[in-house]
C-alpha cells in the first residue's frame, strides 16, 4: 500500500499529500486549508463538502448517504470528514465549504468577522440501542453530536420519545448556542434557518433578513417607527410613556407592530415563512429598547436618567411579542449608558472600534447625536440632543431621504439640484440641507450667525422648495449641539483635532454627504478629509455582526464598560461653548 | 488607640483578639469560627448575627438597621460583618449563625453535608443613583449583591422599574442558584423560603417540607401513589401507558395529583402556603419520573429498555404541573439506568456511597430490588423484579406498615405478635412476614422449599390472620430475585461475602427488621450483623441532600457514570441461580 496519495485541489491550485488512513478533512486541516466543519468533523453538519473530480475514494456510509440525500447535492459531492482517498485524487473545494468571514461594512471601511451563528442544524441517524447497558436516548444524542451540555425542553423530549418508537431514524436537530435544542424533526426535508438584524431607530427602522447557514443577506426593508405618531423625538415619547401604563403599552405595541410589519414584508419579499426566523438582534437606543420591552421608564425619563438595564440575556421572542418562530430568541445590543444605547455599541462593534489602537472619533448623527472618542486606551462617550432636523423632520422644507428629496445641491454658479429617484423636488433631506447651508454662506445669502440676508427671507431652490429662516435656526441648534459635544469630549481627552487618526460618521447621512460643505458649516471638524469614513447604518451592521457571530455578544458587553460617560449638561462650560457653536463656521477655529 | 480588643465568645468559651479596624466577622473567620455569611460579608443576607452581651461597638448604619428591623430580632443582636468593636467585648454566637451542616441519615449511619440551598434571600436598600454617570438599576443591584451574572426575568425587571420610582427603597430579592432573580419585593415583611423533598415510590410517596433558610424539617407526610389503581407494579403501569397517549396522561395526572395532595397536606399541617414552596426535589425510579413528566415510554417498556433521559436540568414547576410557587423549580435525582433510577442515586448520595473507599453493598428492597456494589474503585449495579410482596402488596395476608399491621413476631415458644399502633392485627407487613417465615422454618411448619407442612395448609397468627401457601410462594419468588441478583453481582466483582465492609439496607424495611431472621431465610446474606446498616428511606434522605445543597446535583450526575450496569436477564447462569435461590435457607452456602 502506498504511504501517501497526491490530492490536487483544482480550484485552489494546490497539491497535498494525504495518508490512506487519513480523512480528507484531516489532510486539508494539516495544510491549513480552512475547511468548514461546524460539528467538529463528526459527520453531522454537512458543511465540509468537497467535489471528487477524479480518482477513487471509500464509498459513503449510511450517515453520509443520509446527509448527501438530505441536502440533495450533486453525486460527485462527498463530505471531507467521512472520505478517505484510495489513490491519487483531483478534487474541488467549493467556496461555501471554506470558513466564512462575514463582511460587515462595505462602505468607508471594510471589516469582517468569523462566522459563528447561534443556530446550527445537525443531521444524524439515531441507531437502535445496543442490547447491553443501553444509554438513555438523550445521552446518545449528546454523544453523537459531542455536545455534553445539550438541554432538551420537555416538549422536544416528548417528540424524541415519540420518534424513537422505531429506530434507526434520521433526525434533524436545530441547536441554539450549542446548548439548547430548538427543534427536532425526523425524516423531513431541510428547513431554512433565518435571522433578522434590526436597527430600531427613533425615526426609521431597518430590518435585514439573513440566511444563518450561509451568512447571506436575503433582503432589506425599512419603515417609519410607528411610535412617531406619539412623538417625533425620544424625550416626547418618554414623557408620553410617563403619563400612564396604558400609554407605555401603546408605545410598546407600536414598536412591536413596526418590527412585525417589517418581518412580514421581508418574508413576502423572499417567500420565507415567519416561523423560519429563529433569532432577531436589535440595535436601538436605550429608550427604544426599554419601550419595546414595555418596561417602566420613570428612572430613564428623569434626572439623573438611569436605565433599568444595560444588557439582558437572550429573551424569548414570544415574551417580547415578535412574530417569529415560537422558540425564537431576541438579543438586544447592549446599552452603553442611558443616552448611549445599543445602536451605538453595535456601531462601534461594526467599525471594530475597540480593536484598533489610536485616536478615533465615532459620530452617530440621528435624532440624537452620540459621540464616542478613543484616545489610545481611554474612551469617552457622550450624547447630545440634536433633534430630528438632520433627518429632515420638523423643518418646513425637510423630508426623509425618500423619492423627491433633494439630496445634493451645487452652485455652478447657478443652483443645481439632484433628487432621489429623479422625481420632482418635494423637499430637502439631510445631505441637501448641508449643501444649501454651505452654498448660502458662500454666496452671502446667509450670515455666519444664521440670518437669511435675502429680501424674501427665504432661500428658494425650486418654486415649491425654499429654506425658511425658522428652518435655518433649527439646523443651527442641531449643529451647535453636535459641535459643542465634540469640542468638550476632545478637550476632556486633551486631544487636538489634528491628532485624530480617523472619524467615523454613522447615522442619517449617507455617503452622499459633501464633506467640504459639512466642514464649512461646522457639522464636522475640519480635519484631513481622507480621515473621514462614512460608515452608513453602522447600527444595522453591528446587529448583523451580533447575529452572525454570537460570541461577540459577551465580548461587546465587556468592552463597552471601558467607556467613560460624560454628561454635557454637567460640564460647566457647556452653555458657553454651545452658544459659540451656533455660528455657521468651520471648527476648530484657527488661532 | 488600642491595637487590639479582647472579644470573649461566651457560648464557645473562646477569647479572640480583634483589631479596631476589623469587623467581627473578619476576626471570627481569622480564628476559624465558621460564621455563616451567605452573601460573602456584604451585609445583605442577615445570617451572621451575633449578640453583644457587654461592651461598645459602632452604631448600626442604615443597611444594618433595615435588616435587623426586617428580621425583628432582639435589640442586642448585630450583624458581625457590619460591626466593629470600640473596646473589649463579650458576645454570643447563636448556633443558627454558624455554618450549618445537614444531618441526612439519622438511622444506621449518620452522614451530614454542608448547607447550600438553591434559594437565598437578600435584603438591601436601593439608593438614589449618583448624579454623574449613573449605572443602570440592574447593574447597581448586581454590584450591591456582588453577583455579576444575575439575570432578571422581564416581569421582575418591570417590577424593579416600578419600585424604583422613588428611591431609596428597601428591597428583598430571592435568588436562585446565585443566578436568577425569583422574586422581588419592596418594603414588605419576610416571606418563608420552603422546599420539598419527595420520594416518589411505585407504591408509597413520601414528602418532607423543609425551611430552606435554616435547613429545618417542618413536616413529613406520606400517601399511596394514586397510579396504583392503574397497576401495582412498574411493568403493569408501563404496559398501561403504552396503550395510548390518553392512558399515559392519566398516569401522569395520577402522579401529579399524588404529589399535589401531599403538598396540600403538608401546608395544612404547617400553616404555610403552597406559593412559599420554591423548589421540589424528587427521587423516583426511571419509570416514575418518565410518567410524572408525561413522556413517551415506548423505549423504556420494551427491550432493550432505554430511558429517554438520564438527567434533566431544573424544570419549571408549572411545566410539570406541581402546585407550588409559579416560579418554583423541580429537580429530579438522576437516573443511573433504565432500571436503576433516581431513587437509588439519591440513596447512594445519602449514604455517601461514592465518597467511601472499600467494599460495600447497597440494597434497596421495594417493589423492585436494586443492588449496587462497590469493590474499591469499581461499581456494579443491577435491578431485579422482586414485586411488591415485601411491601405487603399482593398477598392474602399482607398489608402496608400501617396501624394494625403485625410488624414483629417472636416464638417464646408460643407465637407473640406486635402490631403498629397496638391495634387489632389486620395483616402482616414486611418485617412481620420475614419473622413468621423464619419461625415457621425453625418450627418445621414449613419446608426449606416452601411447602407448608401443617395439615391446615396455612400458618395461623391470629384467628383472622394466617399465612397461606400462595403467600409463601410469592415471598419465595421475591426473595429468590434479590438473592440471585446479589450473588451474580458479587461473582461479577469477584468478591467473597466476608470481604464486604458494609451492607446498606434501604427501602421498605425499617429498623424493625430482625437481621437474624432475614439472614435465616436468605433475604440478606449471612455476614457479620454489625456490618448491616438500616438506612430506612434513603431515597427521601437523598432528595433532602439535593434540596439543601444544590452543588451536589452536578456531582451526583458525574458520580453515577461510574456504575457499570449488569443485566441479570442476560447473565447465562441467572435461571439456574434463581431456581436454586428459591430455597428458604441462608446464603452464601457453606462449602
Amino acid at each position: 500500500m502506498r504511504t501517501a496519495f497526491s490530492v490536487t485541489i483544482k480550484n485552489l491550485g494546490q497539491i497535498i499529500k494525504v495518508k490512506p488512513e487519513e480523512t480528507l478533512s484531516q489532510a486539508l486541516a494539516r495544510f491549513n486549508i480552512p475547511l468548514r466543519f461546524d460539528c467538529g468533523q463528526r459527520g453531522v453538519c454537512g458543511k465540509c463538502q468537497v467535489k471528487i473530480l477524479k480518482g477513487q475514494v471509500n464509498p459513503p456510509g449510511r450517515q453520509e448517504k443520509y446527509i448527501l440525500e438530505f441536502l440533495k447535492v450533486d453525486p460527485s459531492i462527498r463530505l471531507a470528514c467521512l472520505t478517505k482517498p484510495k489513490g491519487d485524487l483531483e478534487i474541488e473545494v467549493p467556496s461555501e465549504s471554506l470558513v466564512q468571514s462575514v463582511k460587515i461594512l462595505e462602505k468607508g471601511v471594510t471589516t469582517s468577522f468569523p462566522y459563528c451563528p447561534s443556530l446550527r442544524q445537525y443531521l444524524f441517524t439515531l441507531e437502535k440501542p445496543r442490547v447491553s447497558s443501553p444509554s438513555s436516548l438523550v445521552e446518545r444524542v449528546k454523544k453523537v453530536l459531542a455536545l455534553p451540555e445539550l438541554e432538551f425542553p420537555l416538549d422536544i423530549l416528548n417528540q424524541l420519545g415519540e420518534e424513537a418508537r422505531e429506530l434507526p431514524k434520521k433526525m434533524q436537530l436545530v441547536i441554539y448556542q450549542d446548548k439548547e435544542v430548538i427543534s427536532l424533526e425526523a425524516d423531513s426535508s431541510p428547513t431554512p434557518l433565518l435571522g433578522l438584524a434590526v436597527d430600531l431607530g427613533t425615526t426609521t427602522v431597518v430590518g435585514e433578513l439573513l440566511d444563518l447557514e450561509s451568512g447571506r443577506s436575503l433582503a432589506v426593508a425599512s419603515a417609519l417607527n410607528q411610535q412617531i405618531r406619539l412623538g417625533t423625538d425620544v424625550i416626547t415619547r418618554l414623557s408620553e410613556a410617563l403619563i400612564s401604563e396604558g400609554k407605555r403599552r401603546t408605545l410598546q405595541r407600536a414598536a412591536r407592530r413596526t418590527i412585525n410589519a417589517l418581518i412580514h414584508k421581508l418574508c413576502q419579499k423572499t417567500g420565507y415563512h415567519e416561523e423560519n426566523i429563529l433569532e432577531v438582534v436589535i440595535a436601538s437606543n436605550t429608550a427604544m429598547n426599554h419601550l419595546l420591552l414595555g418596561l417602566p421608564i420613570h428612572t430613564l425619563a428623569r434626572a439623573p436618567y438611569t436605565a433599568l438595564f444595560q444588557y439582558l440575556p437572550e429573551e424569548k421572542a414570544q415574551e417580547v411579542g415578535l412574530r417569529i418562530s415560537p422558540r425564537g430568541k431576541i438579543f438586544l445590543a447592549p446599552n452603553i449608558q442611558s443616552f448611549i444605547g445599543g445602536d451605538i455599541s453595535a456601531g462601534l462593534l461594526a467599525t471594530r472600534f475597540f480593536e484598533k489602537s489610536g485616536r478615533y472619533l465615532y459620530l452617530d448623527l440621528g435624532t440624537n447625536g452620540e459621540i464616542v472618542l478613543r484616545n489610545k486606551n481611554r474612551f469617552w462617550g457622550t450624547s447630545t440632543a440634536a433633534g430630528p432636523a438632520f433627518e429632515g423632520v420638523g423643518l418646513s422644507v425637510g423630508m426623509m431621504a425618500a423619492p423627491g428629496a433633494i439630496y445634493q445641491v451645487s452652485a455652478t454658479p447657478s443652483l443645481e439640484i439632484k433628487t432621489i429617484g429623479r422625481r420632482k423636488a418635494r423637499g430637502l433631506c439631510g445631505t441637501g440641507l448641508i449643501d444649501i447651508l454651505s452654498i448660502a454662506l458662500q454666496k452671502k445669502w446667509l450670515s455666519q450667525n444664521g440670518r437669511i440676508l435675502l429680501r424674501e427671507r427665504q432661500i428658494k431652490l425650486t418654486p415649491q422648495v425654499a429654506l425658511a429662516q425658522d428652518d435655518v435656526r433649527k439646523l443651527q441648534m442641531a449643529l451647535a449641539a453636535v459641535k459643542a459635544g465634540v469640542k468638550i469630549v476632545m478637550a476632556k481627552a486633551e486631544l487636538d483635532f489634528d491628532q485624530l487618526d480617523g472619524l467615523y460618521l454613522a447615522g442619517a447621512f449617507g455617503s452622499e454627504l459633501n464633506i467640504a460643505n459639512a466642514m464649512a458649516i461646522g457639522l464636522l471638524p475640519a480635519i484631513d478629509p481622507a480621515k473621514v469614513y462614512f460608515v452608513g447604518n453602522a447600527s444595522l451592521a453591528g446587529a448583523r455582526c451580533l447575529l452572525l457571530n454570537y460570541t461577540l455578544r459577551e465580548e461587546l458587553i465587556s468592552q463597552i464598560k471601558r467607556i467613560n460617560f460624560l454628561s454635557l449638561a454637567r460640564e460647566k462650560d457647556f452653555q458657553n461653548i454651545f452658544i459659540k457653536s451656533l455660528n455657521l463656521s468651520p471648527y476648530p477655529e484657527k488661532e
